[in-house]
């Protein structure tokens, strides 16, 4: 799967329905063909292979994403498709029938790069009604979603949110150093982080750099970078707290001219929905009173607002039971990344299971979890399936 | 002159060998050609119109420029080159024959935006035998100096350095608040201060926003903040000290992705060497030894370095007996942007006539001078090539 969008550094660009995207797809769709899956794409694109159960009431849905970041990691969403697929195929091999019909999915655009918001996916699977605002999102190139699902043939018949779940389960790597510090086999995950991203646009005066004196200067750089320092400072005080600036844009972006526009955006996360909002409280207080800001006039738009999911206790029970079965180490812990599990939760009963990133990297070309790993999630992923079709 | 490059917001975008540029030059040269002057261009492009004086041995060269920056105003440049065409037409109109030879130069390059370093045209004209080495030059777009002179008809025959002036004098905005503020005609222009231009390259790594404990960060962009922090206290405990952070580049930029990479511009200037001097060693220290430095790499290349320069006494007191003369209010202070008064000072006897920018505003599409402030430059400018001609 990683030969699509392949960098010589070892990663991959896989950007969502992108031509690369488009091979990966394909390839997945072959694959669950051969098994003799029923291949479903819905209007957004999401994909689902159907392996009928005894019992047309229940049903289970095991996946995750194959789209990356542009400088991404083979494992991050990969490894909950394929190890979804694995999971299939090992039922089916043995003979062994379900009570529930399987689902083995991969959902659209879970990393948001090229279209806002990430995880659309599976947000339109559990949010039908946000289907039509999903579809027209455009990207840098003014293209949308719909229309880039039409060019490269997955704009589905199917309507969002036709499949119900009775549990989802996803498996994927931790993009964190947790695991490995611990020397631990399986995550299993209790919920996930409040996410919270903020577009900041920070309007001054562009001004002569040699000549404009500290005093009359609207330096919407040296704004931003406060806003940094005073961000990093509230990490430190306010319990799990992470704000990152990963995206900064500045005009007109010359030596010799103090920057009259920053677009600069703020990634939030913690635990705690109350946290967060502390966090957020603070940052607003420093941008309405701190002298950097004095001069600068600024535009605030929410990109992202996820509160904090808790999974469900019946799902995560299985997984603890399916590890102590398979005499596999276990930690419970919390997802620091925002993924497919956690928007589906907000509509069917899912949890997820983590398996070791290679120094917690991720979201990188390096990003490295060992076959010996990936199996031993999909192992769990296996017991999971069948503790919860019964 | 303003109509080309026009801006709908009233500034003017006209970046040096541009085709807008290269409509100013053909303005400009048509109407030195309608004084009678004789037209010279050299190598790299710097336009000459020669009124020849009773002396063969004696020049005075007078003007400026007629590029911009990316959003620039109408009067950085400009007002020198056809302030001196003013004096010129005001010489020829009423029968004034100098003794020297009286030169009107438009200098290329001069603000550096489109092609390293600024101040090229007169950099070419003070130091002939880097010619070679500025023509090859190239733009983003990989067009060279040399091929941009080329397309555009102004790569000249004359060697550069050929033209010996006896004395310079260039017209400028200030660029700054200082004489609108003290309500003063005319700055006397003693010297420029020092210019550094540092590019900085911050090589961390790219990591996961949700999952990478803030201990595990290489984080280029909290690098940058805290040093653009830092930059500001310098400014403020170092005498005359200013830095600019211009132009920022930040990969993969991406909302949820610590930066990997940062590029960033600091734009240093003071009057004296010594205190610019004092700012760069604690700038190095700064990004030896502070935390957020300390799991990043850091590449840095000089673009400009050119050291303050005091004015010849000669020229500084012919303007001041002008404005005496002519009961302009006057004011002695330093430039704080680069000029090629400044680089032709370096080996040639030369000064600088300020005049008030409305607000200080400059590299910016609302600089603005009144005509009447204007005149008056111009007048002094008058005056003084006349006494200087003695």
């Amino acid at each position: 799967m990683a030969q699509f969008g392949a960098l010589t550094s070892g990663g991959v660009k896989r950007l969502t329905l992108a031509p690369e995207d488009k091979a990966a797809r394909d390839l997945f769709r072959q694959w669950m063909e051969e098994l003799g899956l029923e291949i479903a794409i819905d209007e957004i694109g999401n994909m689902f292979g159907i392996l009928k159960g005894k019992n047309e009431d229940q049903c289970i849905g095991i996946g995750s994403h194959l789209d990356s970041v542009p400088t991404g990691g083979r494992y991050d969403g990969p490894v909950g498709v394929l190890g979804a697929l694995e999971v299939t195929q090992t039922l089916i091999e043995n003979n062994i029938k379900l009570n529930s019909t399987l689902v083995v999915a991969n959902y659209t655009n879970e990393e948001g790069v090229r279209f806002f918001p990430d995880m659309m996916g599976s947000l339109a699977h559990a949010n039908p009604n946000e289907v039509s605002n999903y579809l027209k999102t455009e990207d840098k190139n003014g293209i949308t979603v719909d229309n880039a699902l039409k060019e490269i043939g997955y704009k589905g018949k199917m309507k969002c949110g036709t499949i119900n779940y009775n549990h989802f389960i996803e498996i994927h790597i931790e993009q964190g150093p947790i695991l490995e510090e611990k020397k631990i086999d399986i995550g299993i995950v209790q919920g996930v982080q409040a996410i919270h991203w903020l577009k900041l646009t920070l309007l001054g005066k562009s001004a002569h750099a040699g000549t404009t004196p500290l005093s009359a200067r609207k330096d919407t750089f040296y704004a931003l970078s406060k806003l940094s320092c005073f961000a990093r400072e509230l990490c430190n005080e306010i319990d799990n707290q992470l704000i990152t600036i990963g995206s900064i844009d500045v005009k007109p972006n010359a030596i010799n001219v103090v920057p009259e526009e920053v677009v600069a955006t703020l990634d939030m996360r913690n635990l705690s929905d109350a946290n967060l909002q502390q966090a957020k409280n603070q940052l607003e207080k420093f941008m309405a009173t701190d002298d950097s800001f004095s001069h600068i006039t600024v535009q605030k738009e929410i990109l992202v607002n996820v509160p904090a999911v808790t999974f469900n206790k019946e799902v995560v029970d299985a997984i603890d039971k399916s590890c102590k079965q398979l005499d596999y180490s276990s930690y419970k812990m919390h997802s620091g990344a925002g993924h497919d599990a956690q928007i589906l939760a907000t509509r069917y009963p899912a949890a997820m299971i983590f398996i070791p990133s290679k120094n917690g990297v991720s979201h990188a070309v390096d990003e490295y979890s060992s076959p010996e790993q990936i199996e031993k999630g999909a192992n769990v992923l296996l017991h999971t399936v069948l503790h919860l079709d019964q």
